[in-house]
């Protein structure tokens, strides 16, 4: 017997995780509702006839709604979470798509008893932002992390939760809040500000000599690729993850120092072995992650 | 009046670059030979129509040719050059695929009198190496850089080259050696140790907590792509383009290091504003480089 199929759903925020959340989820509830501060977006959401209702207000949009699923940047998921007990002082089910987990576990865990929320983060992305790009399709085979805050044994949106990550073809993966921050720390924030380091120093050479740009190839492309990610969302999880980023990245210096000595002393076999073995663990990974 | 159509061209190193070259070249040519040290990569360079004749054997692949392109890895390349003087005492035309140019424009420039040289560097690339992934249209609008040997005035092995580059749809773009060697060493090699160490960084950490690789996205898979580069390619880049890469990394770390204060400083407006300018070099970089 499905829950999800008798629920209101209303997602806060149609940017390419909630549009594609609203698009993917829409066929397996009973009314899908949408929430966004631009009108521009929501009328583009009824055009595509992605949603049921749409509003500019929260208030309204989080009226009748069984589950809220907040898909902004971090932070702004912080500030709604501050709002909704005055808007629904008899509380919901809860789920947010933000991608740090503890600074929010920590509030939903203070939130109201009738509120029974799950952080989660569904582990997919593409180059381009926004509705525009929003794919039914974005959750297809993915993991799909799942985060019960501190004290929280409800079953109910554990359950509701569950299917829906099953109906957008998603795979759940339960873990520690804190788990997951140390871990997107290294597999997503570090790799983005590497991007955005390189872009800065590509573009000073730029800037120095008009060749750069002819003298680069897709390896170049390929590296500073993240650097174009949306500066507020990257500016809310980097906040919200110091201190795992702040290892990720004083690690990676050292790393970096210590590869800098191997090259500066010219050793041909111990570069080749060190070489060998990165092309190794990236061998192992493609076995991993196939596509 | 073609100068190209003319010639026997003896493309020595069968591998992406040297048969992408064969592939693309051979309708512009007398006759293409090919040089390999592996008899099967001939057997399917024979198999695929490819070349006109195949040779294990160097002294017997460039007799008769006019023009010889070494597409080996660098340090293959200097030996090569080594022996050129002695297995075609008469000189030719020679050109070479290298992906740093000092060093071999310098051994270049030392050649007897009867060889007319210039070092040249395609800027594309492929993510899986070898004969197998060659591809006639792999040049089409890239840049091909022709680096002069000092003291080379010969007029003949530019208009070759020039028809050559034209003939293979790419751009053709004269620059110093050093000048080269500088530029890629922050377009191509810093780019490339920054994915090994990433990968390292990566491995290490799947190594410690089996939820790295499940939680872990796209947008991992394209920083560590370059790691999957083949390592004695890499160390011989590495190895004659030691002090501009050094350079590179040196300038990295200092970044990475300032980035790390800004972010344990915690001062919202300055990180974003940071985050911001790198979107905004991306914009720009993306306007140069639209594929």
């Amino acid at each position: 017997m499905s829950l999800l199929s008798s629920l209101q759903v209303t997602v806060v925020g149609l940017g390419l995780m909630g549009g594609s959340l609203a698009l993917a989820l829409r066929p397996h509830v009973r009314r899908l509702v949408a929430v966004d501060t631009d009108p521009a977006v929501l009328t583009l959401a009824q055009e595509r006839q992605m949603i049921d209702a749409a509003f500019v207000d929260l208030a309204a949009g989080v009226q009748g709604a069984d589950l809220v699923v907040l898909a902004t940047p971090v932070r702004t998921i912080l500030a709604l979470l501050a709002q909704l007990p005055a808007l629904r002082p008899e509380g919901c089910l809860l789920l947010d798509l933000g991608s740090t987990k503890e600074a929010i576990c920590r509030v939903m865990a203070g939130l109201p008893a009738g509120f029974h929320a799950l952080g989660s983060h569904p582990l997919c992305g593409k180059e381009t932002a926004g509705l525009a790009a929003a794919d039914a399709a974005l959750f297809q085979g993915q993991t799909f992390v799942l985060c019960a805050p501190a004290g929280e044994v409800d079953e109910r949106i554990n359950a509701v939760a569950l299917e829906m990550v099953a109906a957008i073809g998603a795979r759940p993966l339960f873990m520690p809040p804190a788990a997951h921050d140390q871990i997107v720390a290294l597999t997503s924030h570090l790799p983005y500000l590497l991007a955005a380091l390189l872009m800065q120093q590509a573009a000073a050479g730029a800037a120095a000599d008009e060749r750069v740009w002819p003298v680069s190839a897709t390896g170049l492309r390929g590296a500073v690729r993240l650097a174009g990610s949306d500066p507020q969302m990257m500016a809310d999880i980097l906040l919200t993850n110091r201190p795992a980023i702040l290892t990720q990245l004083h690690s990676f210096g050292q790393s970096l120092a210590g590869l800098a000595a191997l090259l500066e002393q010219g050793d041909e076999a111990a570069l080749l072995r060190w070489l060998t073995g990165r092309q190794a663990e990236y061998d192992v990974y493609r076995q991993h992650k196939p596509s």
